[in-house]
């Protein structure tokens, strides 16, 4: 198998000034795994959810090339369920609700067929079960890369430390970044960061794109400057799903090539914000996609002259 | 000439978390004109001083190529005098005084051989004296370009929008963009403000870099990311005089030759804010500058190729 990702598959149900969902199918597991089955069929994913879960939603992921065979469903239980509502800026938002259900007692087993993966993506999880399916792998990946978020640096510092020692791609944003690094400027928490052990930090700046750092290099990729964001929920697993199914997809970790793959990431995301949950993600057409590649080079493309 | 630009020549008094200054040259015109003037020499300033301001400041503008005879010495008059406080994140300051001294009743004497300017800026001023030196010019110049800032949009709106009429490109940072188009998202409000009169929009965002609208296209400029910001007093003008100077200097008012300036602009901004006030400005070398030309291009480079 080319890719495995463990995260969340879960409920959301999100407010935006534009509107309101009942429990809708999110979870970062969901978003990272669609967002990447634009680019390649041969992934998995890790995940559990409970009996509520629509089995819809499971064959539809499966038709996407997403083998849902790591998902553990555990009956009579709950599937993780989250709810928020974004402030009107889309910025910021509140969370209302967060019952972990399922996720609670979460052991992420790793299923035969998953344990060769050359690409691994550890979604936002507690760091010890990102760890544990890193050691369930038979042999080590070529390209791990992990999300993480705030909660975990509060109450679980060190073994957050212990996993990120073990990655090669830490993917998180400016806030995390400094709270991490203990370090405002992202130039310098770029440096402490890569020190912990990660060879790549990737920053995500939300609507101000995303910085993509190794060794001496710098890449900036821009959001695309849209009309409107509808609701943002899971565009930085978009982003991270589509930067992973591009790499895996191309089987190329050179810098050039990554560069690539957060302008993916970053197209993706982009179409993800237009609607509600997954709902944009899984429409997105070939022709779609080659025209917003497009705009994100004429957003960043000029030509230097030698001034007079 | 040239290039002509309004603004002011003033004293500030600047506090950082990394020190203090006493009264040190400062002011929008400065830092407009010192920045344009590496680029191009035939350029004048026109602003107000009180007796209070030094001779050897004038002198130094005029060894750079500005023609300092449309600065007006008040004499018995003392010269407009800013002081502020950076908070820690460096992004926003306190003002703790402002005196406008001499530029309470500043009559913009546009000397005669500044009437013919192909290029005018104007510096963020009252939009009074902006549209008095428009119109005390003996032709329409090539290109108008203006900035100004939310105090006007708060007292003076009127005035403004017919200032804002007059001119082809408007320079004011995002939270301007959003008060004055009363839209929250940045491509709405470019549509709602060029409806005003400016055919281009530049949107500054600080570290988060700069957008330019003009018709259906938009370019992003990146800013550089810096290790630690020294002061970013005066680093809008200094990105606005880069923006000025180099599209004098080049005489190419086309969208292509836009996005150079724009990235001068944003190369200058970043040498500026490493020092106290223009500091920095007056020591960059060409070497220096086309070495962070270049930090700017590998930034944000990419080559795309088909995916499988």
């Amino acid at each position: 198998m080319r890719l495995v990702t463990v995260g969340s598959v879960a409920f959301d149900a999100i407010e935006t000034p534009f509107g309101k969902t009942d429990k809708i199918v999110g979870g970062a597991g969901t978003f990272i795994t669609l967002s990447a089955s634009f680019f390649m069929k041969n992934q998995g994913i890790i995940s559990v959810v409970g009996d509520d879960f629509p089995n819809q939603t499971l064959e539809f992921m499966g038709s996407r090339g997403i083998d849902t065979s790591g998902i553990q469903i555990k009956h009579g239980e709950k599937t993780f369920f989250w709810s928020g509502k974004y402030h009107n800026d889309m910025n910021s938002r509140d969370t209302l609700t967060t019952e972990l259900n399922v996720l609670e007692h979460f052991d992420p087993i790793v299923p035969e067929g998953f344990t060769n993966a050359e690409y691994l993506m550890l979604g936002n999880l507690s760091p010890q079960v990102q760890r544990l399916v890193i050691e369930r792998m038979e042999k080590r990946p070529k390209l791990i890369a992990m999300d993480t978020m705030n909660f975990w640096m509060d109450i679980a510092m060190e073994d957050l430390m212990k996993t990120i020692s073990m990655v090669d791609v830490l993917i998180i944003n400016d806030e995390e970044a400094r709270q991490l690094s203990k370090e405002y400027s992202l130039m310098k928490a770029s440096k402490i960061i890569r020190a912990m052990g990660p060879k790549i930090l990737i920053i995500k700046k939300g609507e101000h794109g995303a910085l993509l750092f190794h060794e001496n290099e710098v890449f900036f990729a821009p959001a695309l400057p849209l009309e409107e964001v509808f609701d943002p929920t899971g565009a930085g697993d978009t982003f991270a799903g589509g930067f992973m199914g591009y790499i895996a997809s191309t089987d190329d970790i050179s810098f050039e090539n990554m560069k690539r793959a957060i302008i993916a990431g970053s197209a993706l995301a982009s179409f993800s914000v237009e609607k509600f949950g997954t709902t944009r993600l899984t429409e997105i057409t070939e022709l779609e996609m080659e025209e917003r590649m497009h705009q994100f080079v004429s957003l960043t493309n000029f030509q230097m002259i030698q001034h007079a």
